[in-house]
């Protein structure tokens, strides 16, 4: 086991009608400040439901006031982001809250980077500077996916490229989050089984890992992809209203991506490198990106080190462990979580995605821009360009 | 799932050689105060393996200076934490090191309670008050057992009655915590092993809960017991000095008792009311008390809604599923638990403690002094005394 530093301060809040108490949390953490916050979210859906009209509401209860700034879009781009920044040094607000996914709350954590910092906010994702601080943020999360709730993490889109970017600190963690499953209800299918795949992918991402002696948080990762899987299929089979359910992938969703799951170990994170070319040219969810790439990442690797692939295959997928040989049980697993992620109506190709094969070769360039992918096992552009080649052959 | 906040604010910094990071990370928190603090430790094995000289030169180093307290005894007693709070106050100090196990933790919990409060600090545990304030308190463990290092309990013992009681509050939670598991390499095997029953005590109270919705932190609980239970065989039948089995254990000390694996269920607590009785009476180590009391626990309880218990046999016990019937498979997993728990060197039996049977239903009395045990269970003094026989009679 690798050392490691463990700390995650967001505060969460889990429930039903938990969005209720947002105005509260926000003053509570403001206490003898200004009282003045950015609201950021998308305009649609939490205007529509009536979701944003409650928060105003338990804001204005709690004395907080606030400037709005909407329209954010999936795959967040970097204008938006330009905006929220000068409002917030224009008016001279403190905090940001986010309601919405993580497109929204990877906005706001750019904004609150950019509002700290005197040049141009890119700077942090183009990995040119580091960050050194942020606006505090709070977060009322509608879709649970990207873990963005208690992560470090924001990816931008800068249009321009376009250019699809992270930046991981410390400092854009967001105090609070208020976590209610029943926001999830009225998600469109697609749109949770994005989310669904984001974090199975979140937690395969630091699965996957050179570091042989990481028994607990093997376990740990196994039983939270197993439980996603169960209640996916129950939300899916079941109904959407079904509470528990939601409940339970809302949760797994922020404990698939607050570090809790990678301590000792160094994850891979190729996968995600070489999804984020397939949405930044091609605008596709993240979460279908991943269950496009994923499978293939498996498949491309079985010819090494397959003994953890097999057990991926068995623990999470539940193939037989006496199953032929090992790379056949990877195999097994590749295809069942394929068959799972069509269940839910992903794509798990290029065909489903009607992504068109020929800038595969320019995509893999993009994707080891900054040198090759991933940890478990470092791909070069040969290498990202075959695993795109898998998918674009898959019937 | 019910409702529920989930925040931890302990950072942890884990791994070989992270002790000599605590001058660092004290004087961080510090910042801009002044730099002087209780030092809190046993006295015993902390000084001889020359572990407080590597912690004093590391404070020095930062500039930190320190007032000493040693002499922390197992089941820690209130008259050293009171020597601890007038040395606070007299000295005025901020801040408090605990260098040690729980019960070092615990004391060091209690006179960062009292340091802040002008009445007795033993109101907080016999109830009477609810403590608003404490030092903050870091942390260097050094027996991976009670959780203490991130959790918000402090047990102490009033050696006037005896009476042995649990403070909860979350301003006792440790701001930091190191954790080199190479310092529980030269434990006693007997103290490994009554941590390891700690911990896994720790995950069972959370896992029997009457909440039926709670499937990822089922996953996350059984997942926790069974890397805890292969690891404790691993450091026993393979030698004290395995550095990956030690941090497995460890961690998952940590993690036990963080509440995290409590998110959305409560839990059950009767054996630790129940066990409670005997370290007060009998001075016997926690852990080992938890031994005697666990298995029993379940026997009696196998008569009323079995399917959990059986559940618990199959998933971390390894009991077939389909073996004879659940209340059959729950009695199997009960004598695997036992056995386990031999193996390892602990007491499954007042026979095995030497502990005599002539104050049963005094201690089943004080047991319930603040009413019945358990939420799993509710048990009055009856239910008590009968685990309490169960044990008596073990063989």
């Amino acid at each position: 086991m690798q050392n490691f530093e463990y700390y995650n301060r967001t505060k969460i809040i889990f429930g039903r009608g938990t969005e209720k108490a947002v105005g509260r949390e926000t003053a509570a953490y403001l206490k003898g400040q200004d009282l003045r916050i950015l609201l950021h979210h998308s305009g649609g859906h939490a205007v529509k439901s009536g979701l944003l009209d409650t928060i105003k509401d338990s804001l204005k209860k709690a004395g907080v006031a606030w400037v709005e700034l909407s329209g954010v879009k999936p795959n967040p781009r970097l204008s938006r982001v330009y905006e929220g920044i000068e409002l917030c040094k224009k008016e001279n607000l403190k905090f940001i809250l986010a309601v919405g996914g993580g497109s929204v709350i990877d906005s706001a954590k750019a904004i609150a980077l950019g509002a700290c910092y005197d040049g141009d906010v890119w700077d942090f994702y183009a990995r040119k500077k580091t960050p050194a601080a942020a606006l505090p943020l709070g977060v009322v999360l509608t879709i649970p996916a990207a873990g963005s709730e208690s992560s470090i993490s924001s990816v931008i889109t800068d249009e321009r490229g376009p250019w699809k970017q992270g930046v991981n600190t410390e400092c854009i963690r967001p105090v609070f989050s208020i976590l209610n499953p029943e926001l999830s209800y009225s998600l469109p299918p697609y749109q949770t089984a994005c989310g669904i795949a984001d974090m199975l992918a979140h937690i395969m991402e630091r699965y996957f890992t050179k570091e042989p002696h990481v028994d607990l948080t093997d376990e740990l990762c196994e039983g939270a992809m197993r439980a996603i899987i169960r209640n996916a299929r129950r939300i899916f089979s079941g109904g959407g209203e079904d509470y528990n359910a939601r409940a339970e992938i809302m949760w797994a969703g922020s404990l698939a991506h607050n570090n809790l799951l990678s301590t000792g170990r160094i994850g891979d994170w190729a996968s995600h490198g070489i999804e984020h070319e397939l949405s930044a040219l091609y605008d596709i969810a993240h979460g279908a990106g991943l269950a496009i790439i994923f499978p293939a990442w498996i498949t491309y690797n079985i010819k090494e080190d397959t003994p953890r692939l097999a057990r991926f295959a068995a623990e999470v997928w539940g193939v037989d462990g006496a199953f032929y040989d090992p790379k056949q049980a990877a195999l097994e697993g590749v295809f069942r979580m394929k068959n799972f992620f069509r269940s839910i109506g992903l794509p798990v190709s290029f065909a489903d995605a009607k992504i068109p094969a020929d800038r595969i070769p320019e995509m893999a360039r993009r994707a080891v821009r900054f040198g090759p992918q991933g940890n478990y096992r470092s791909l070069n552009a040969g290498d990202v360009e075959a695993i795109y080649r898998i998918v674009a052959e898959e019937k």
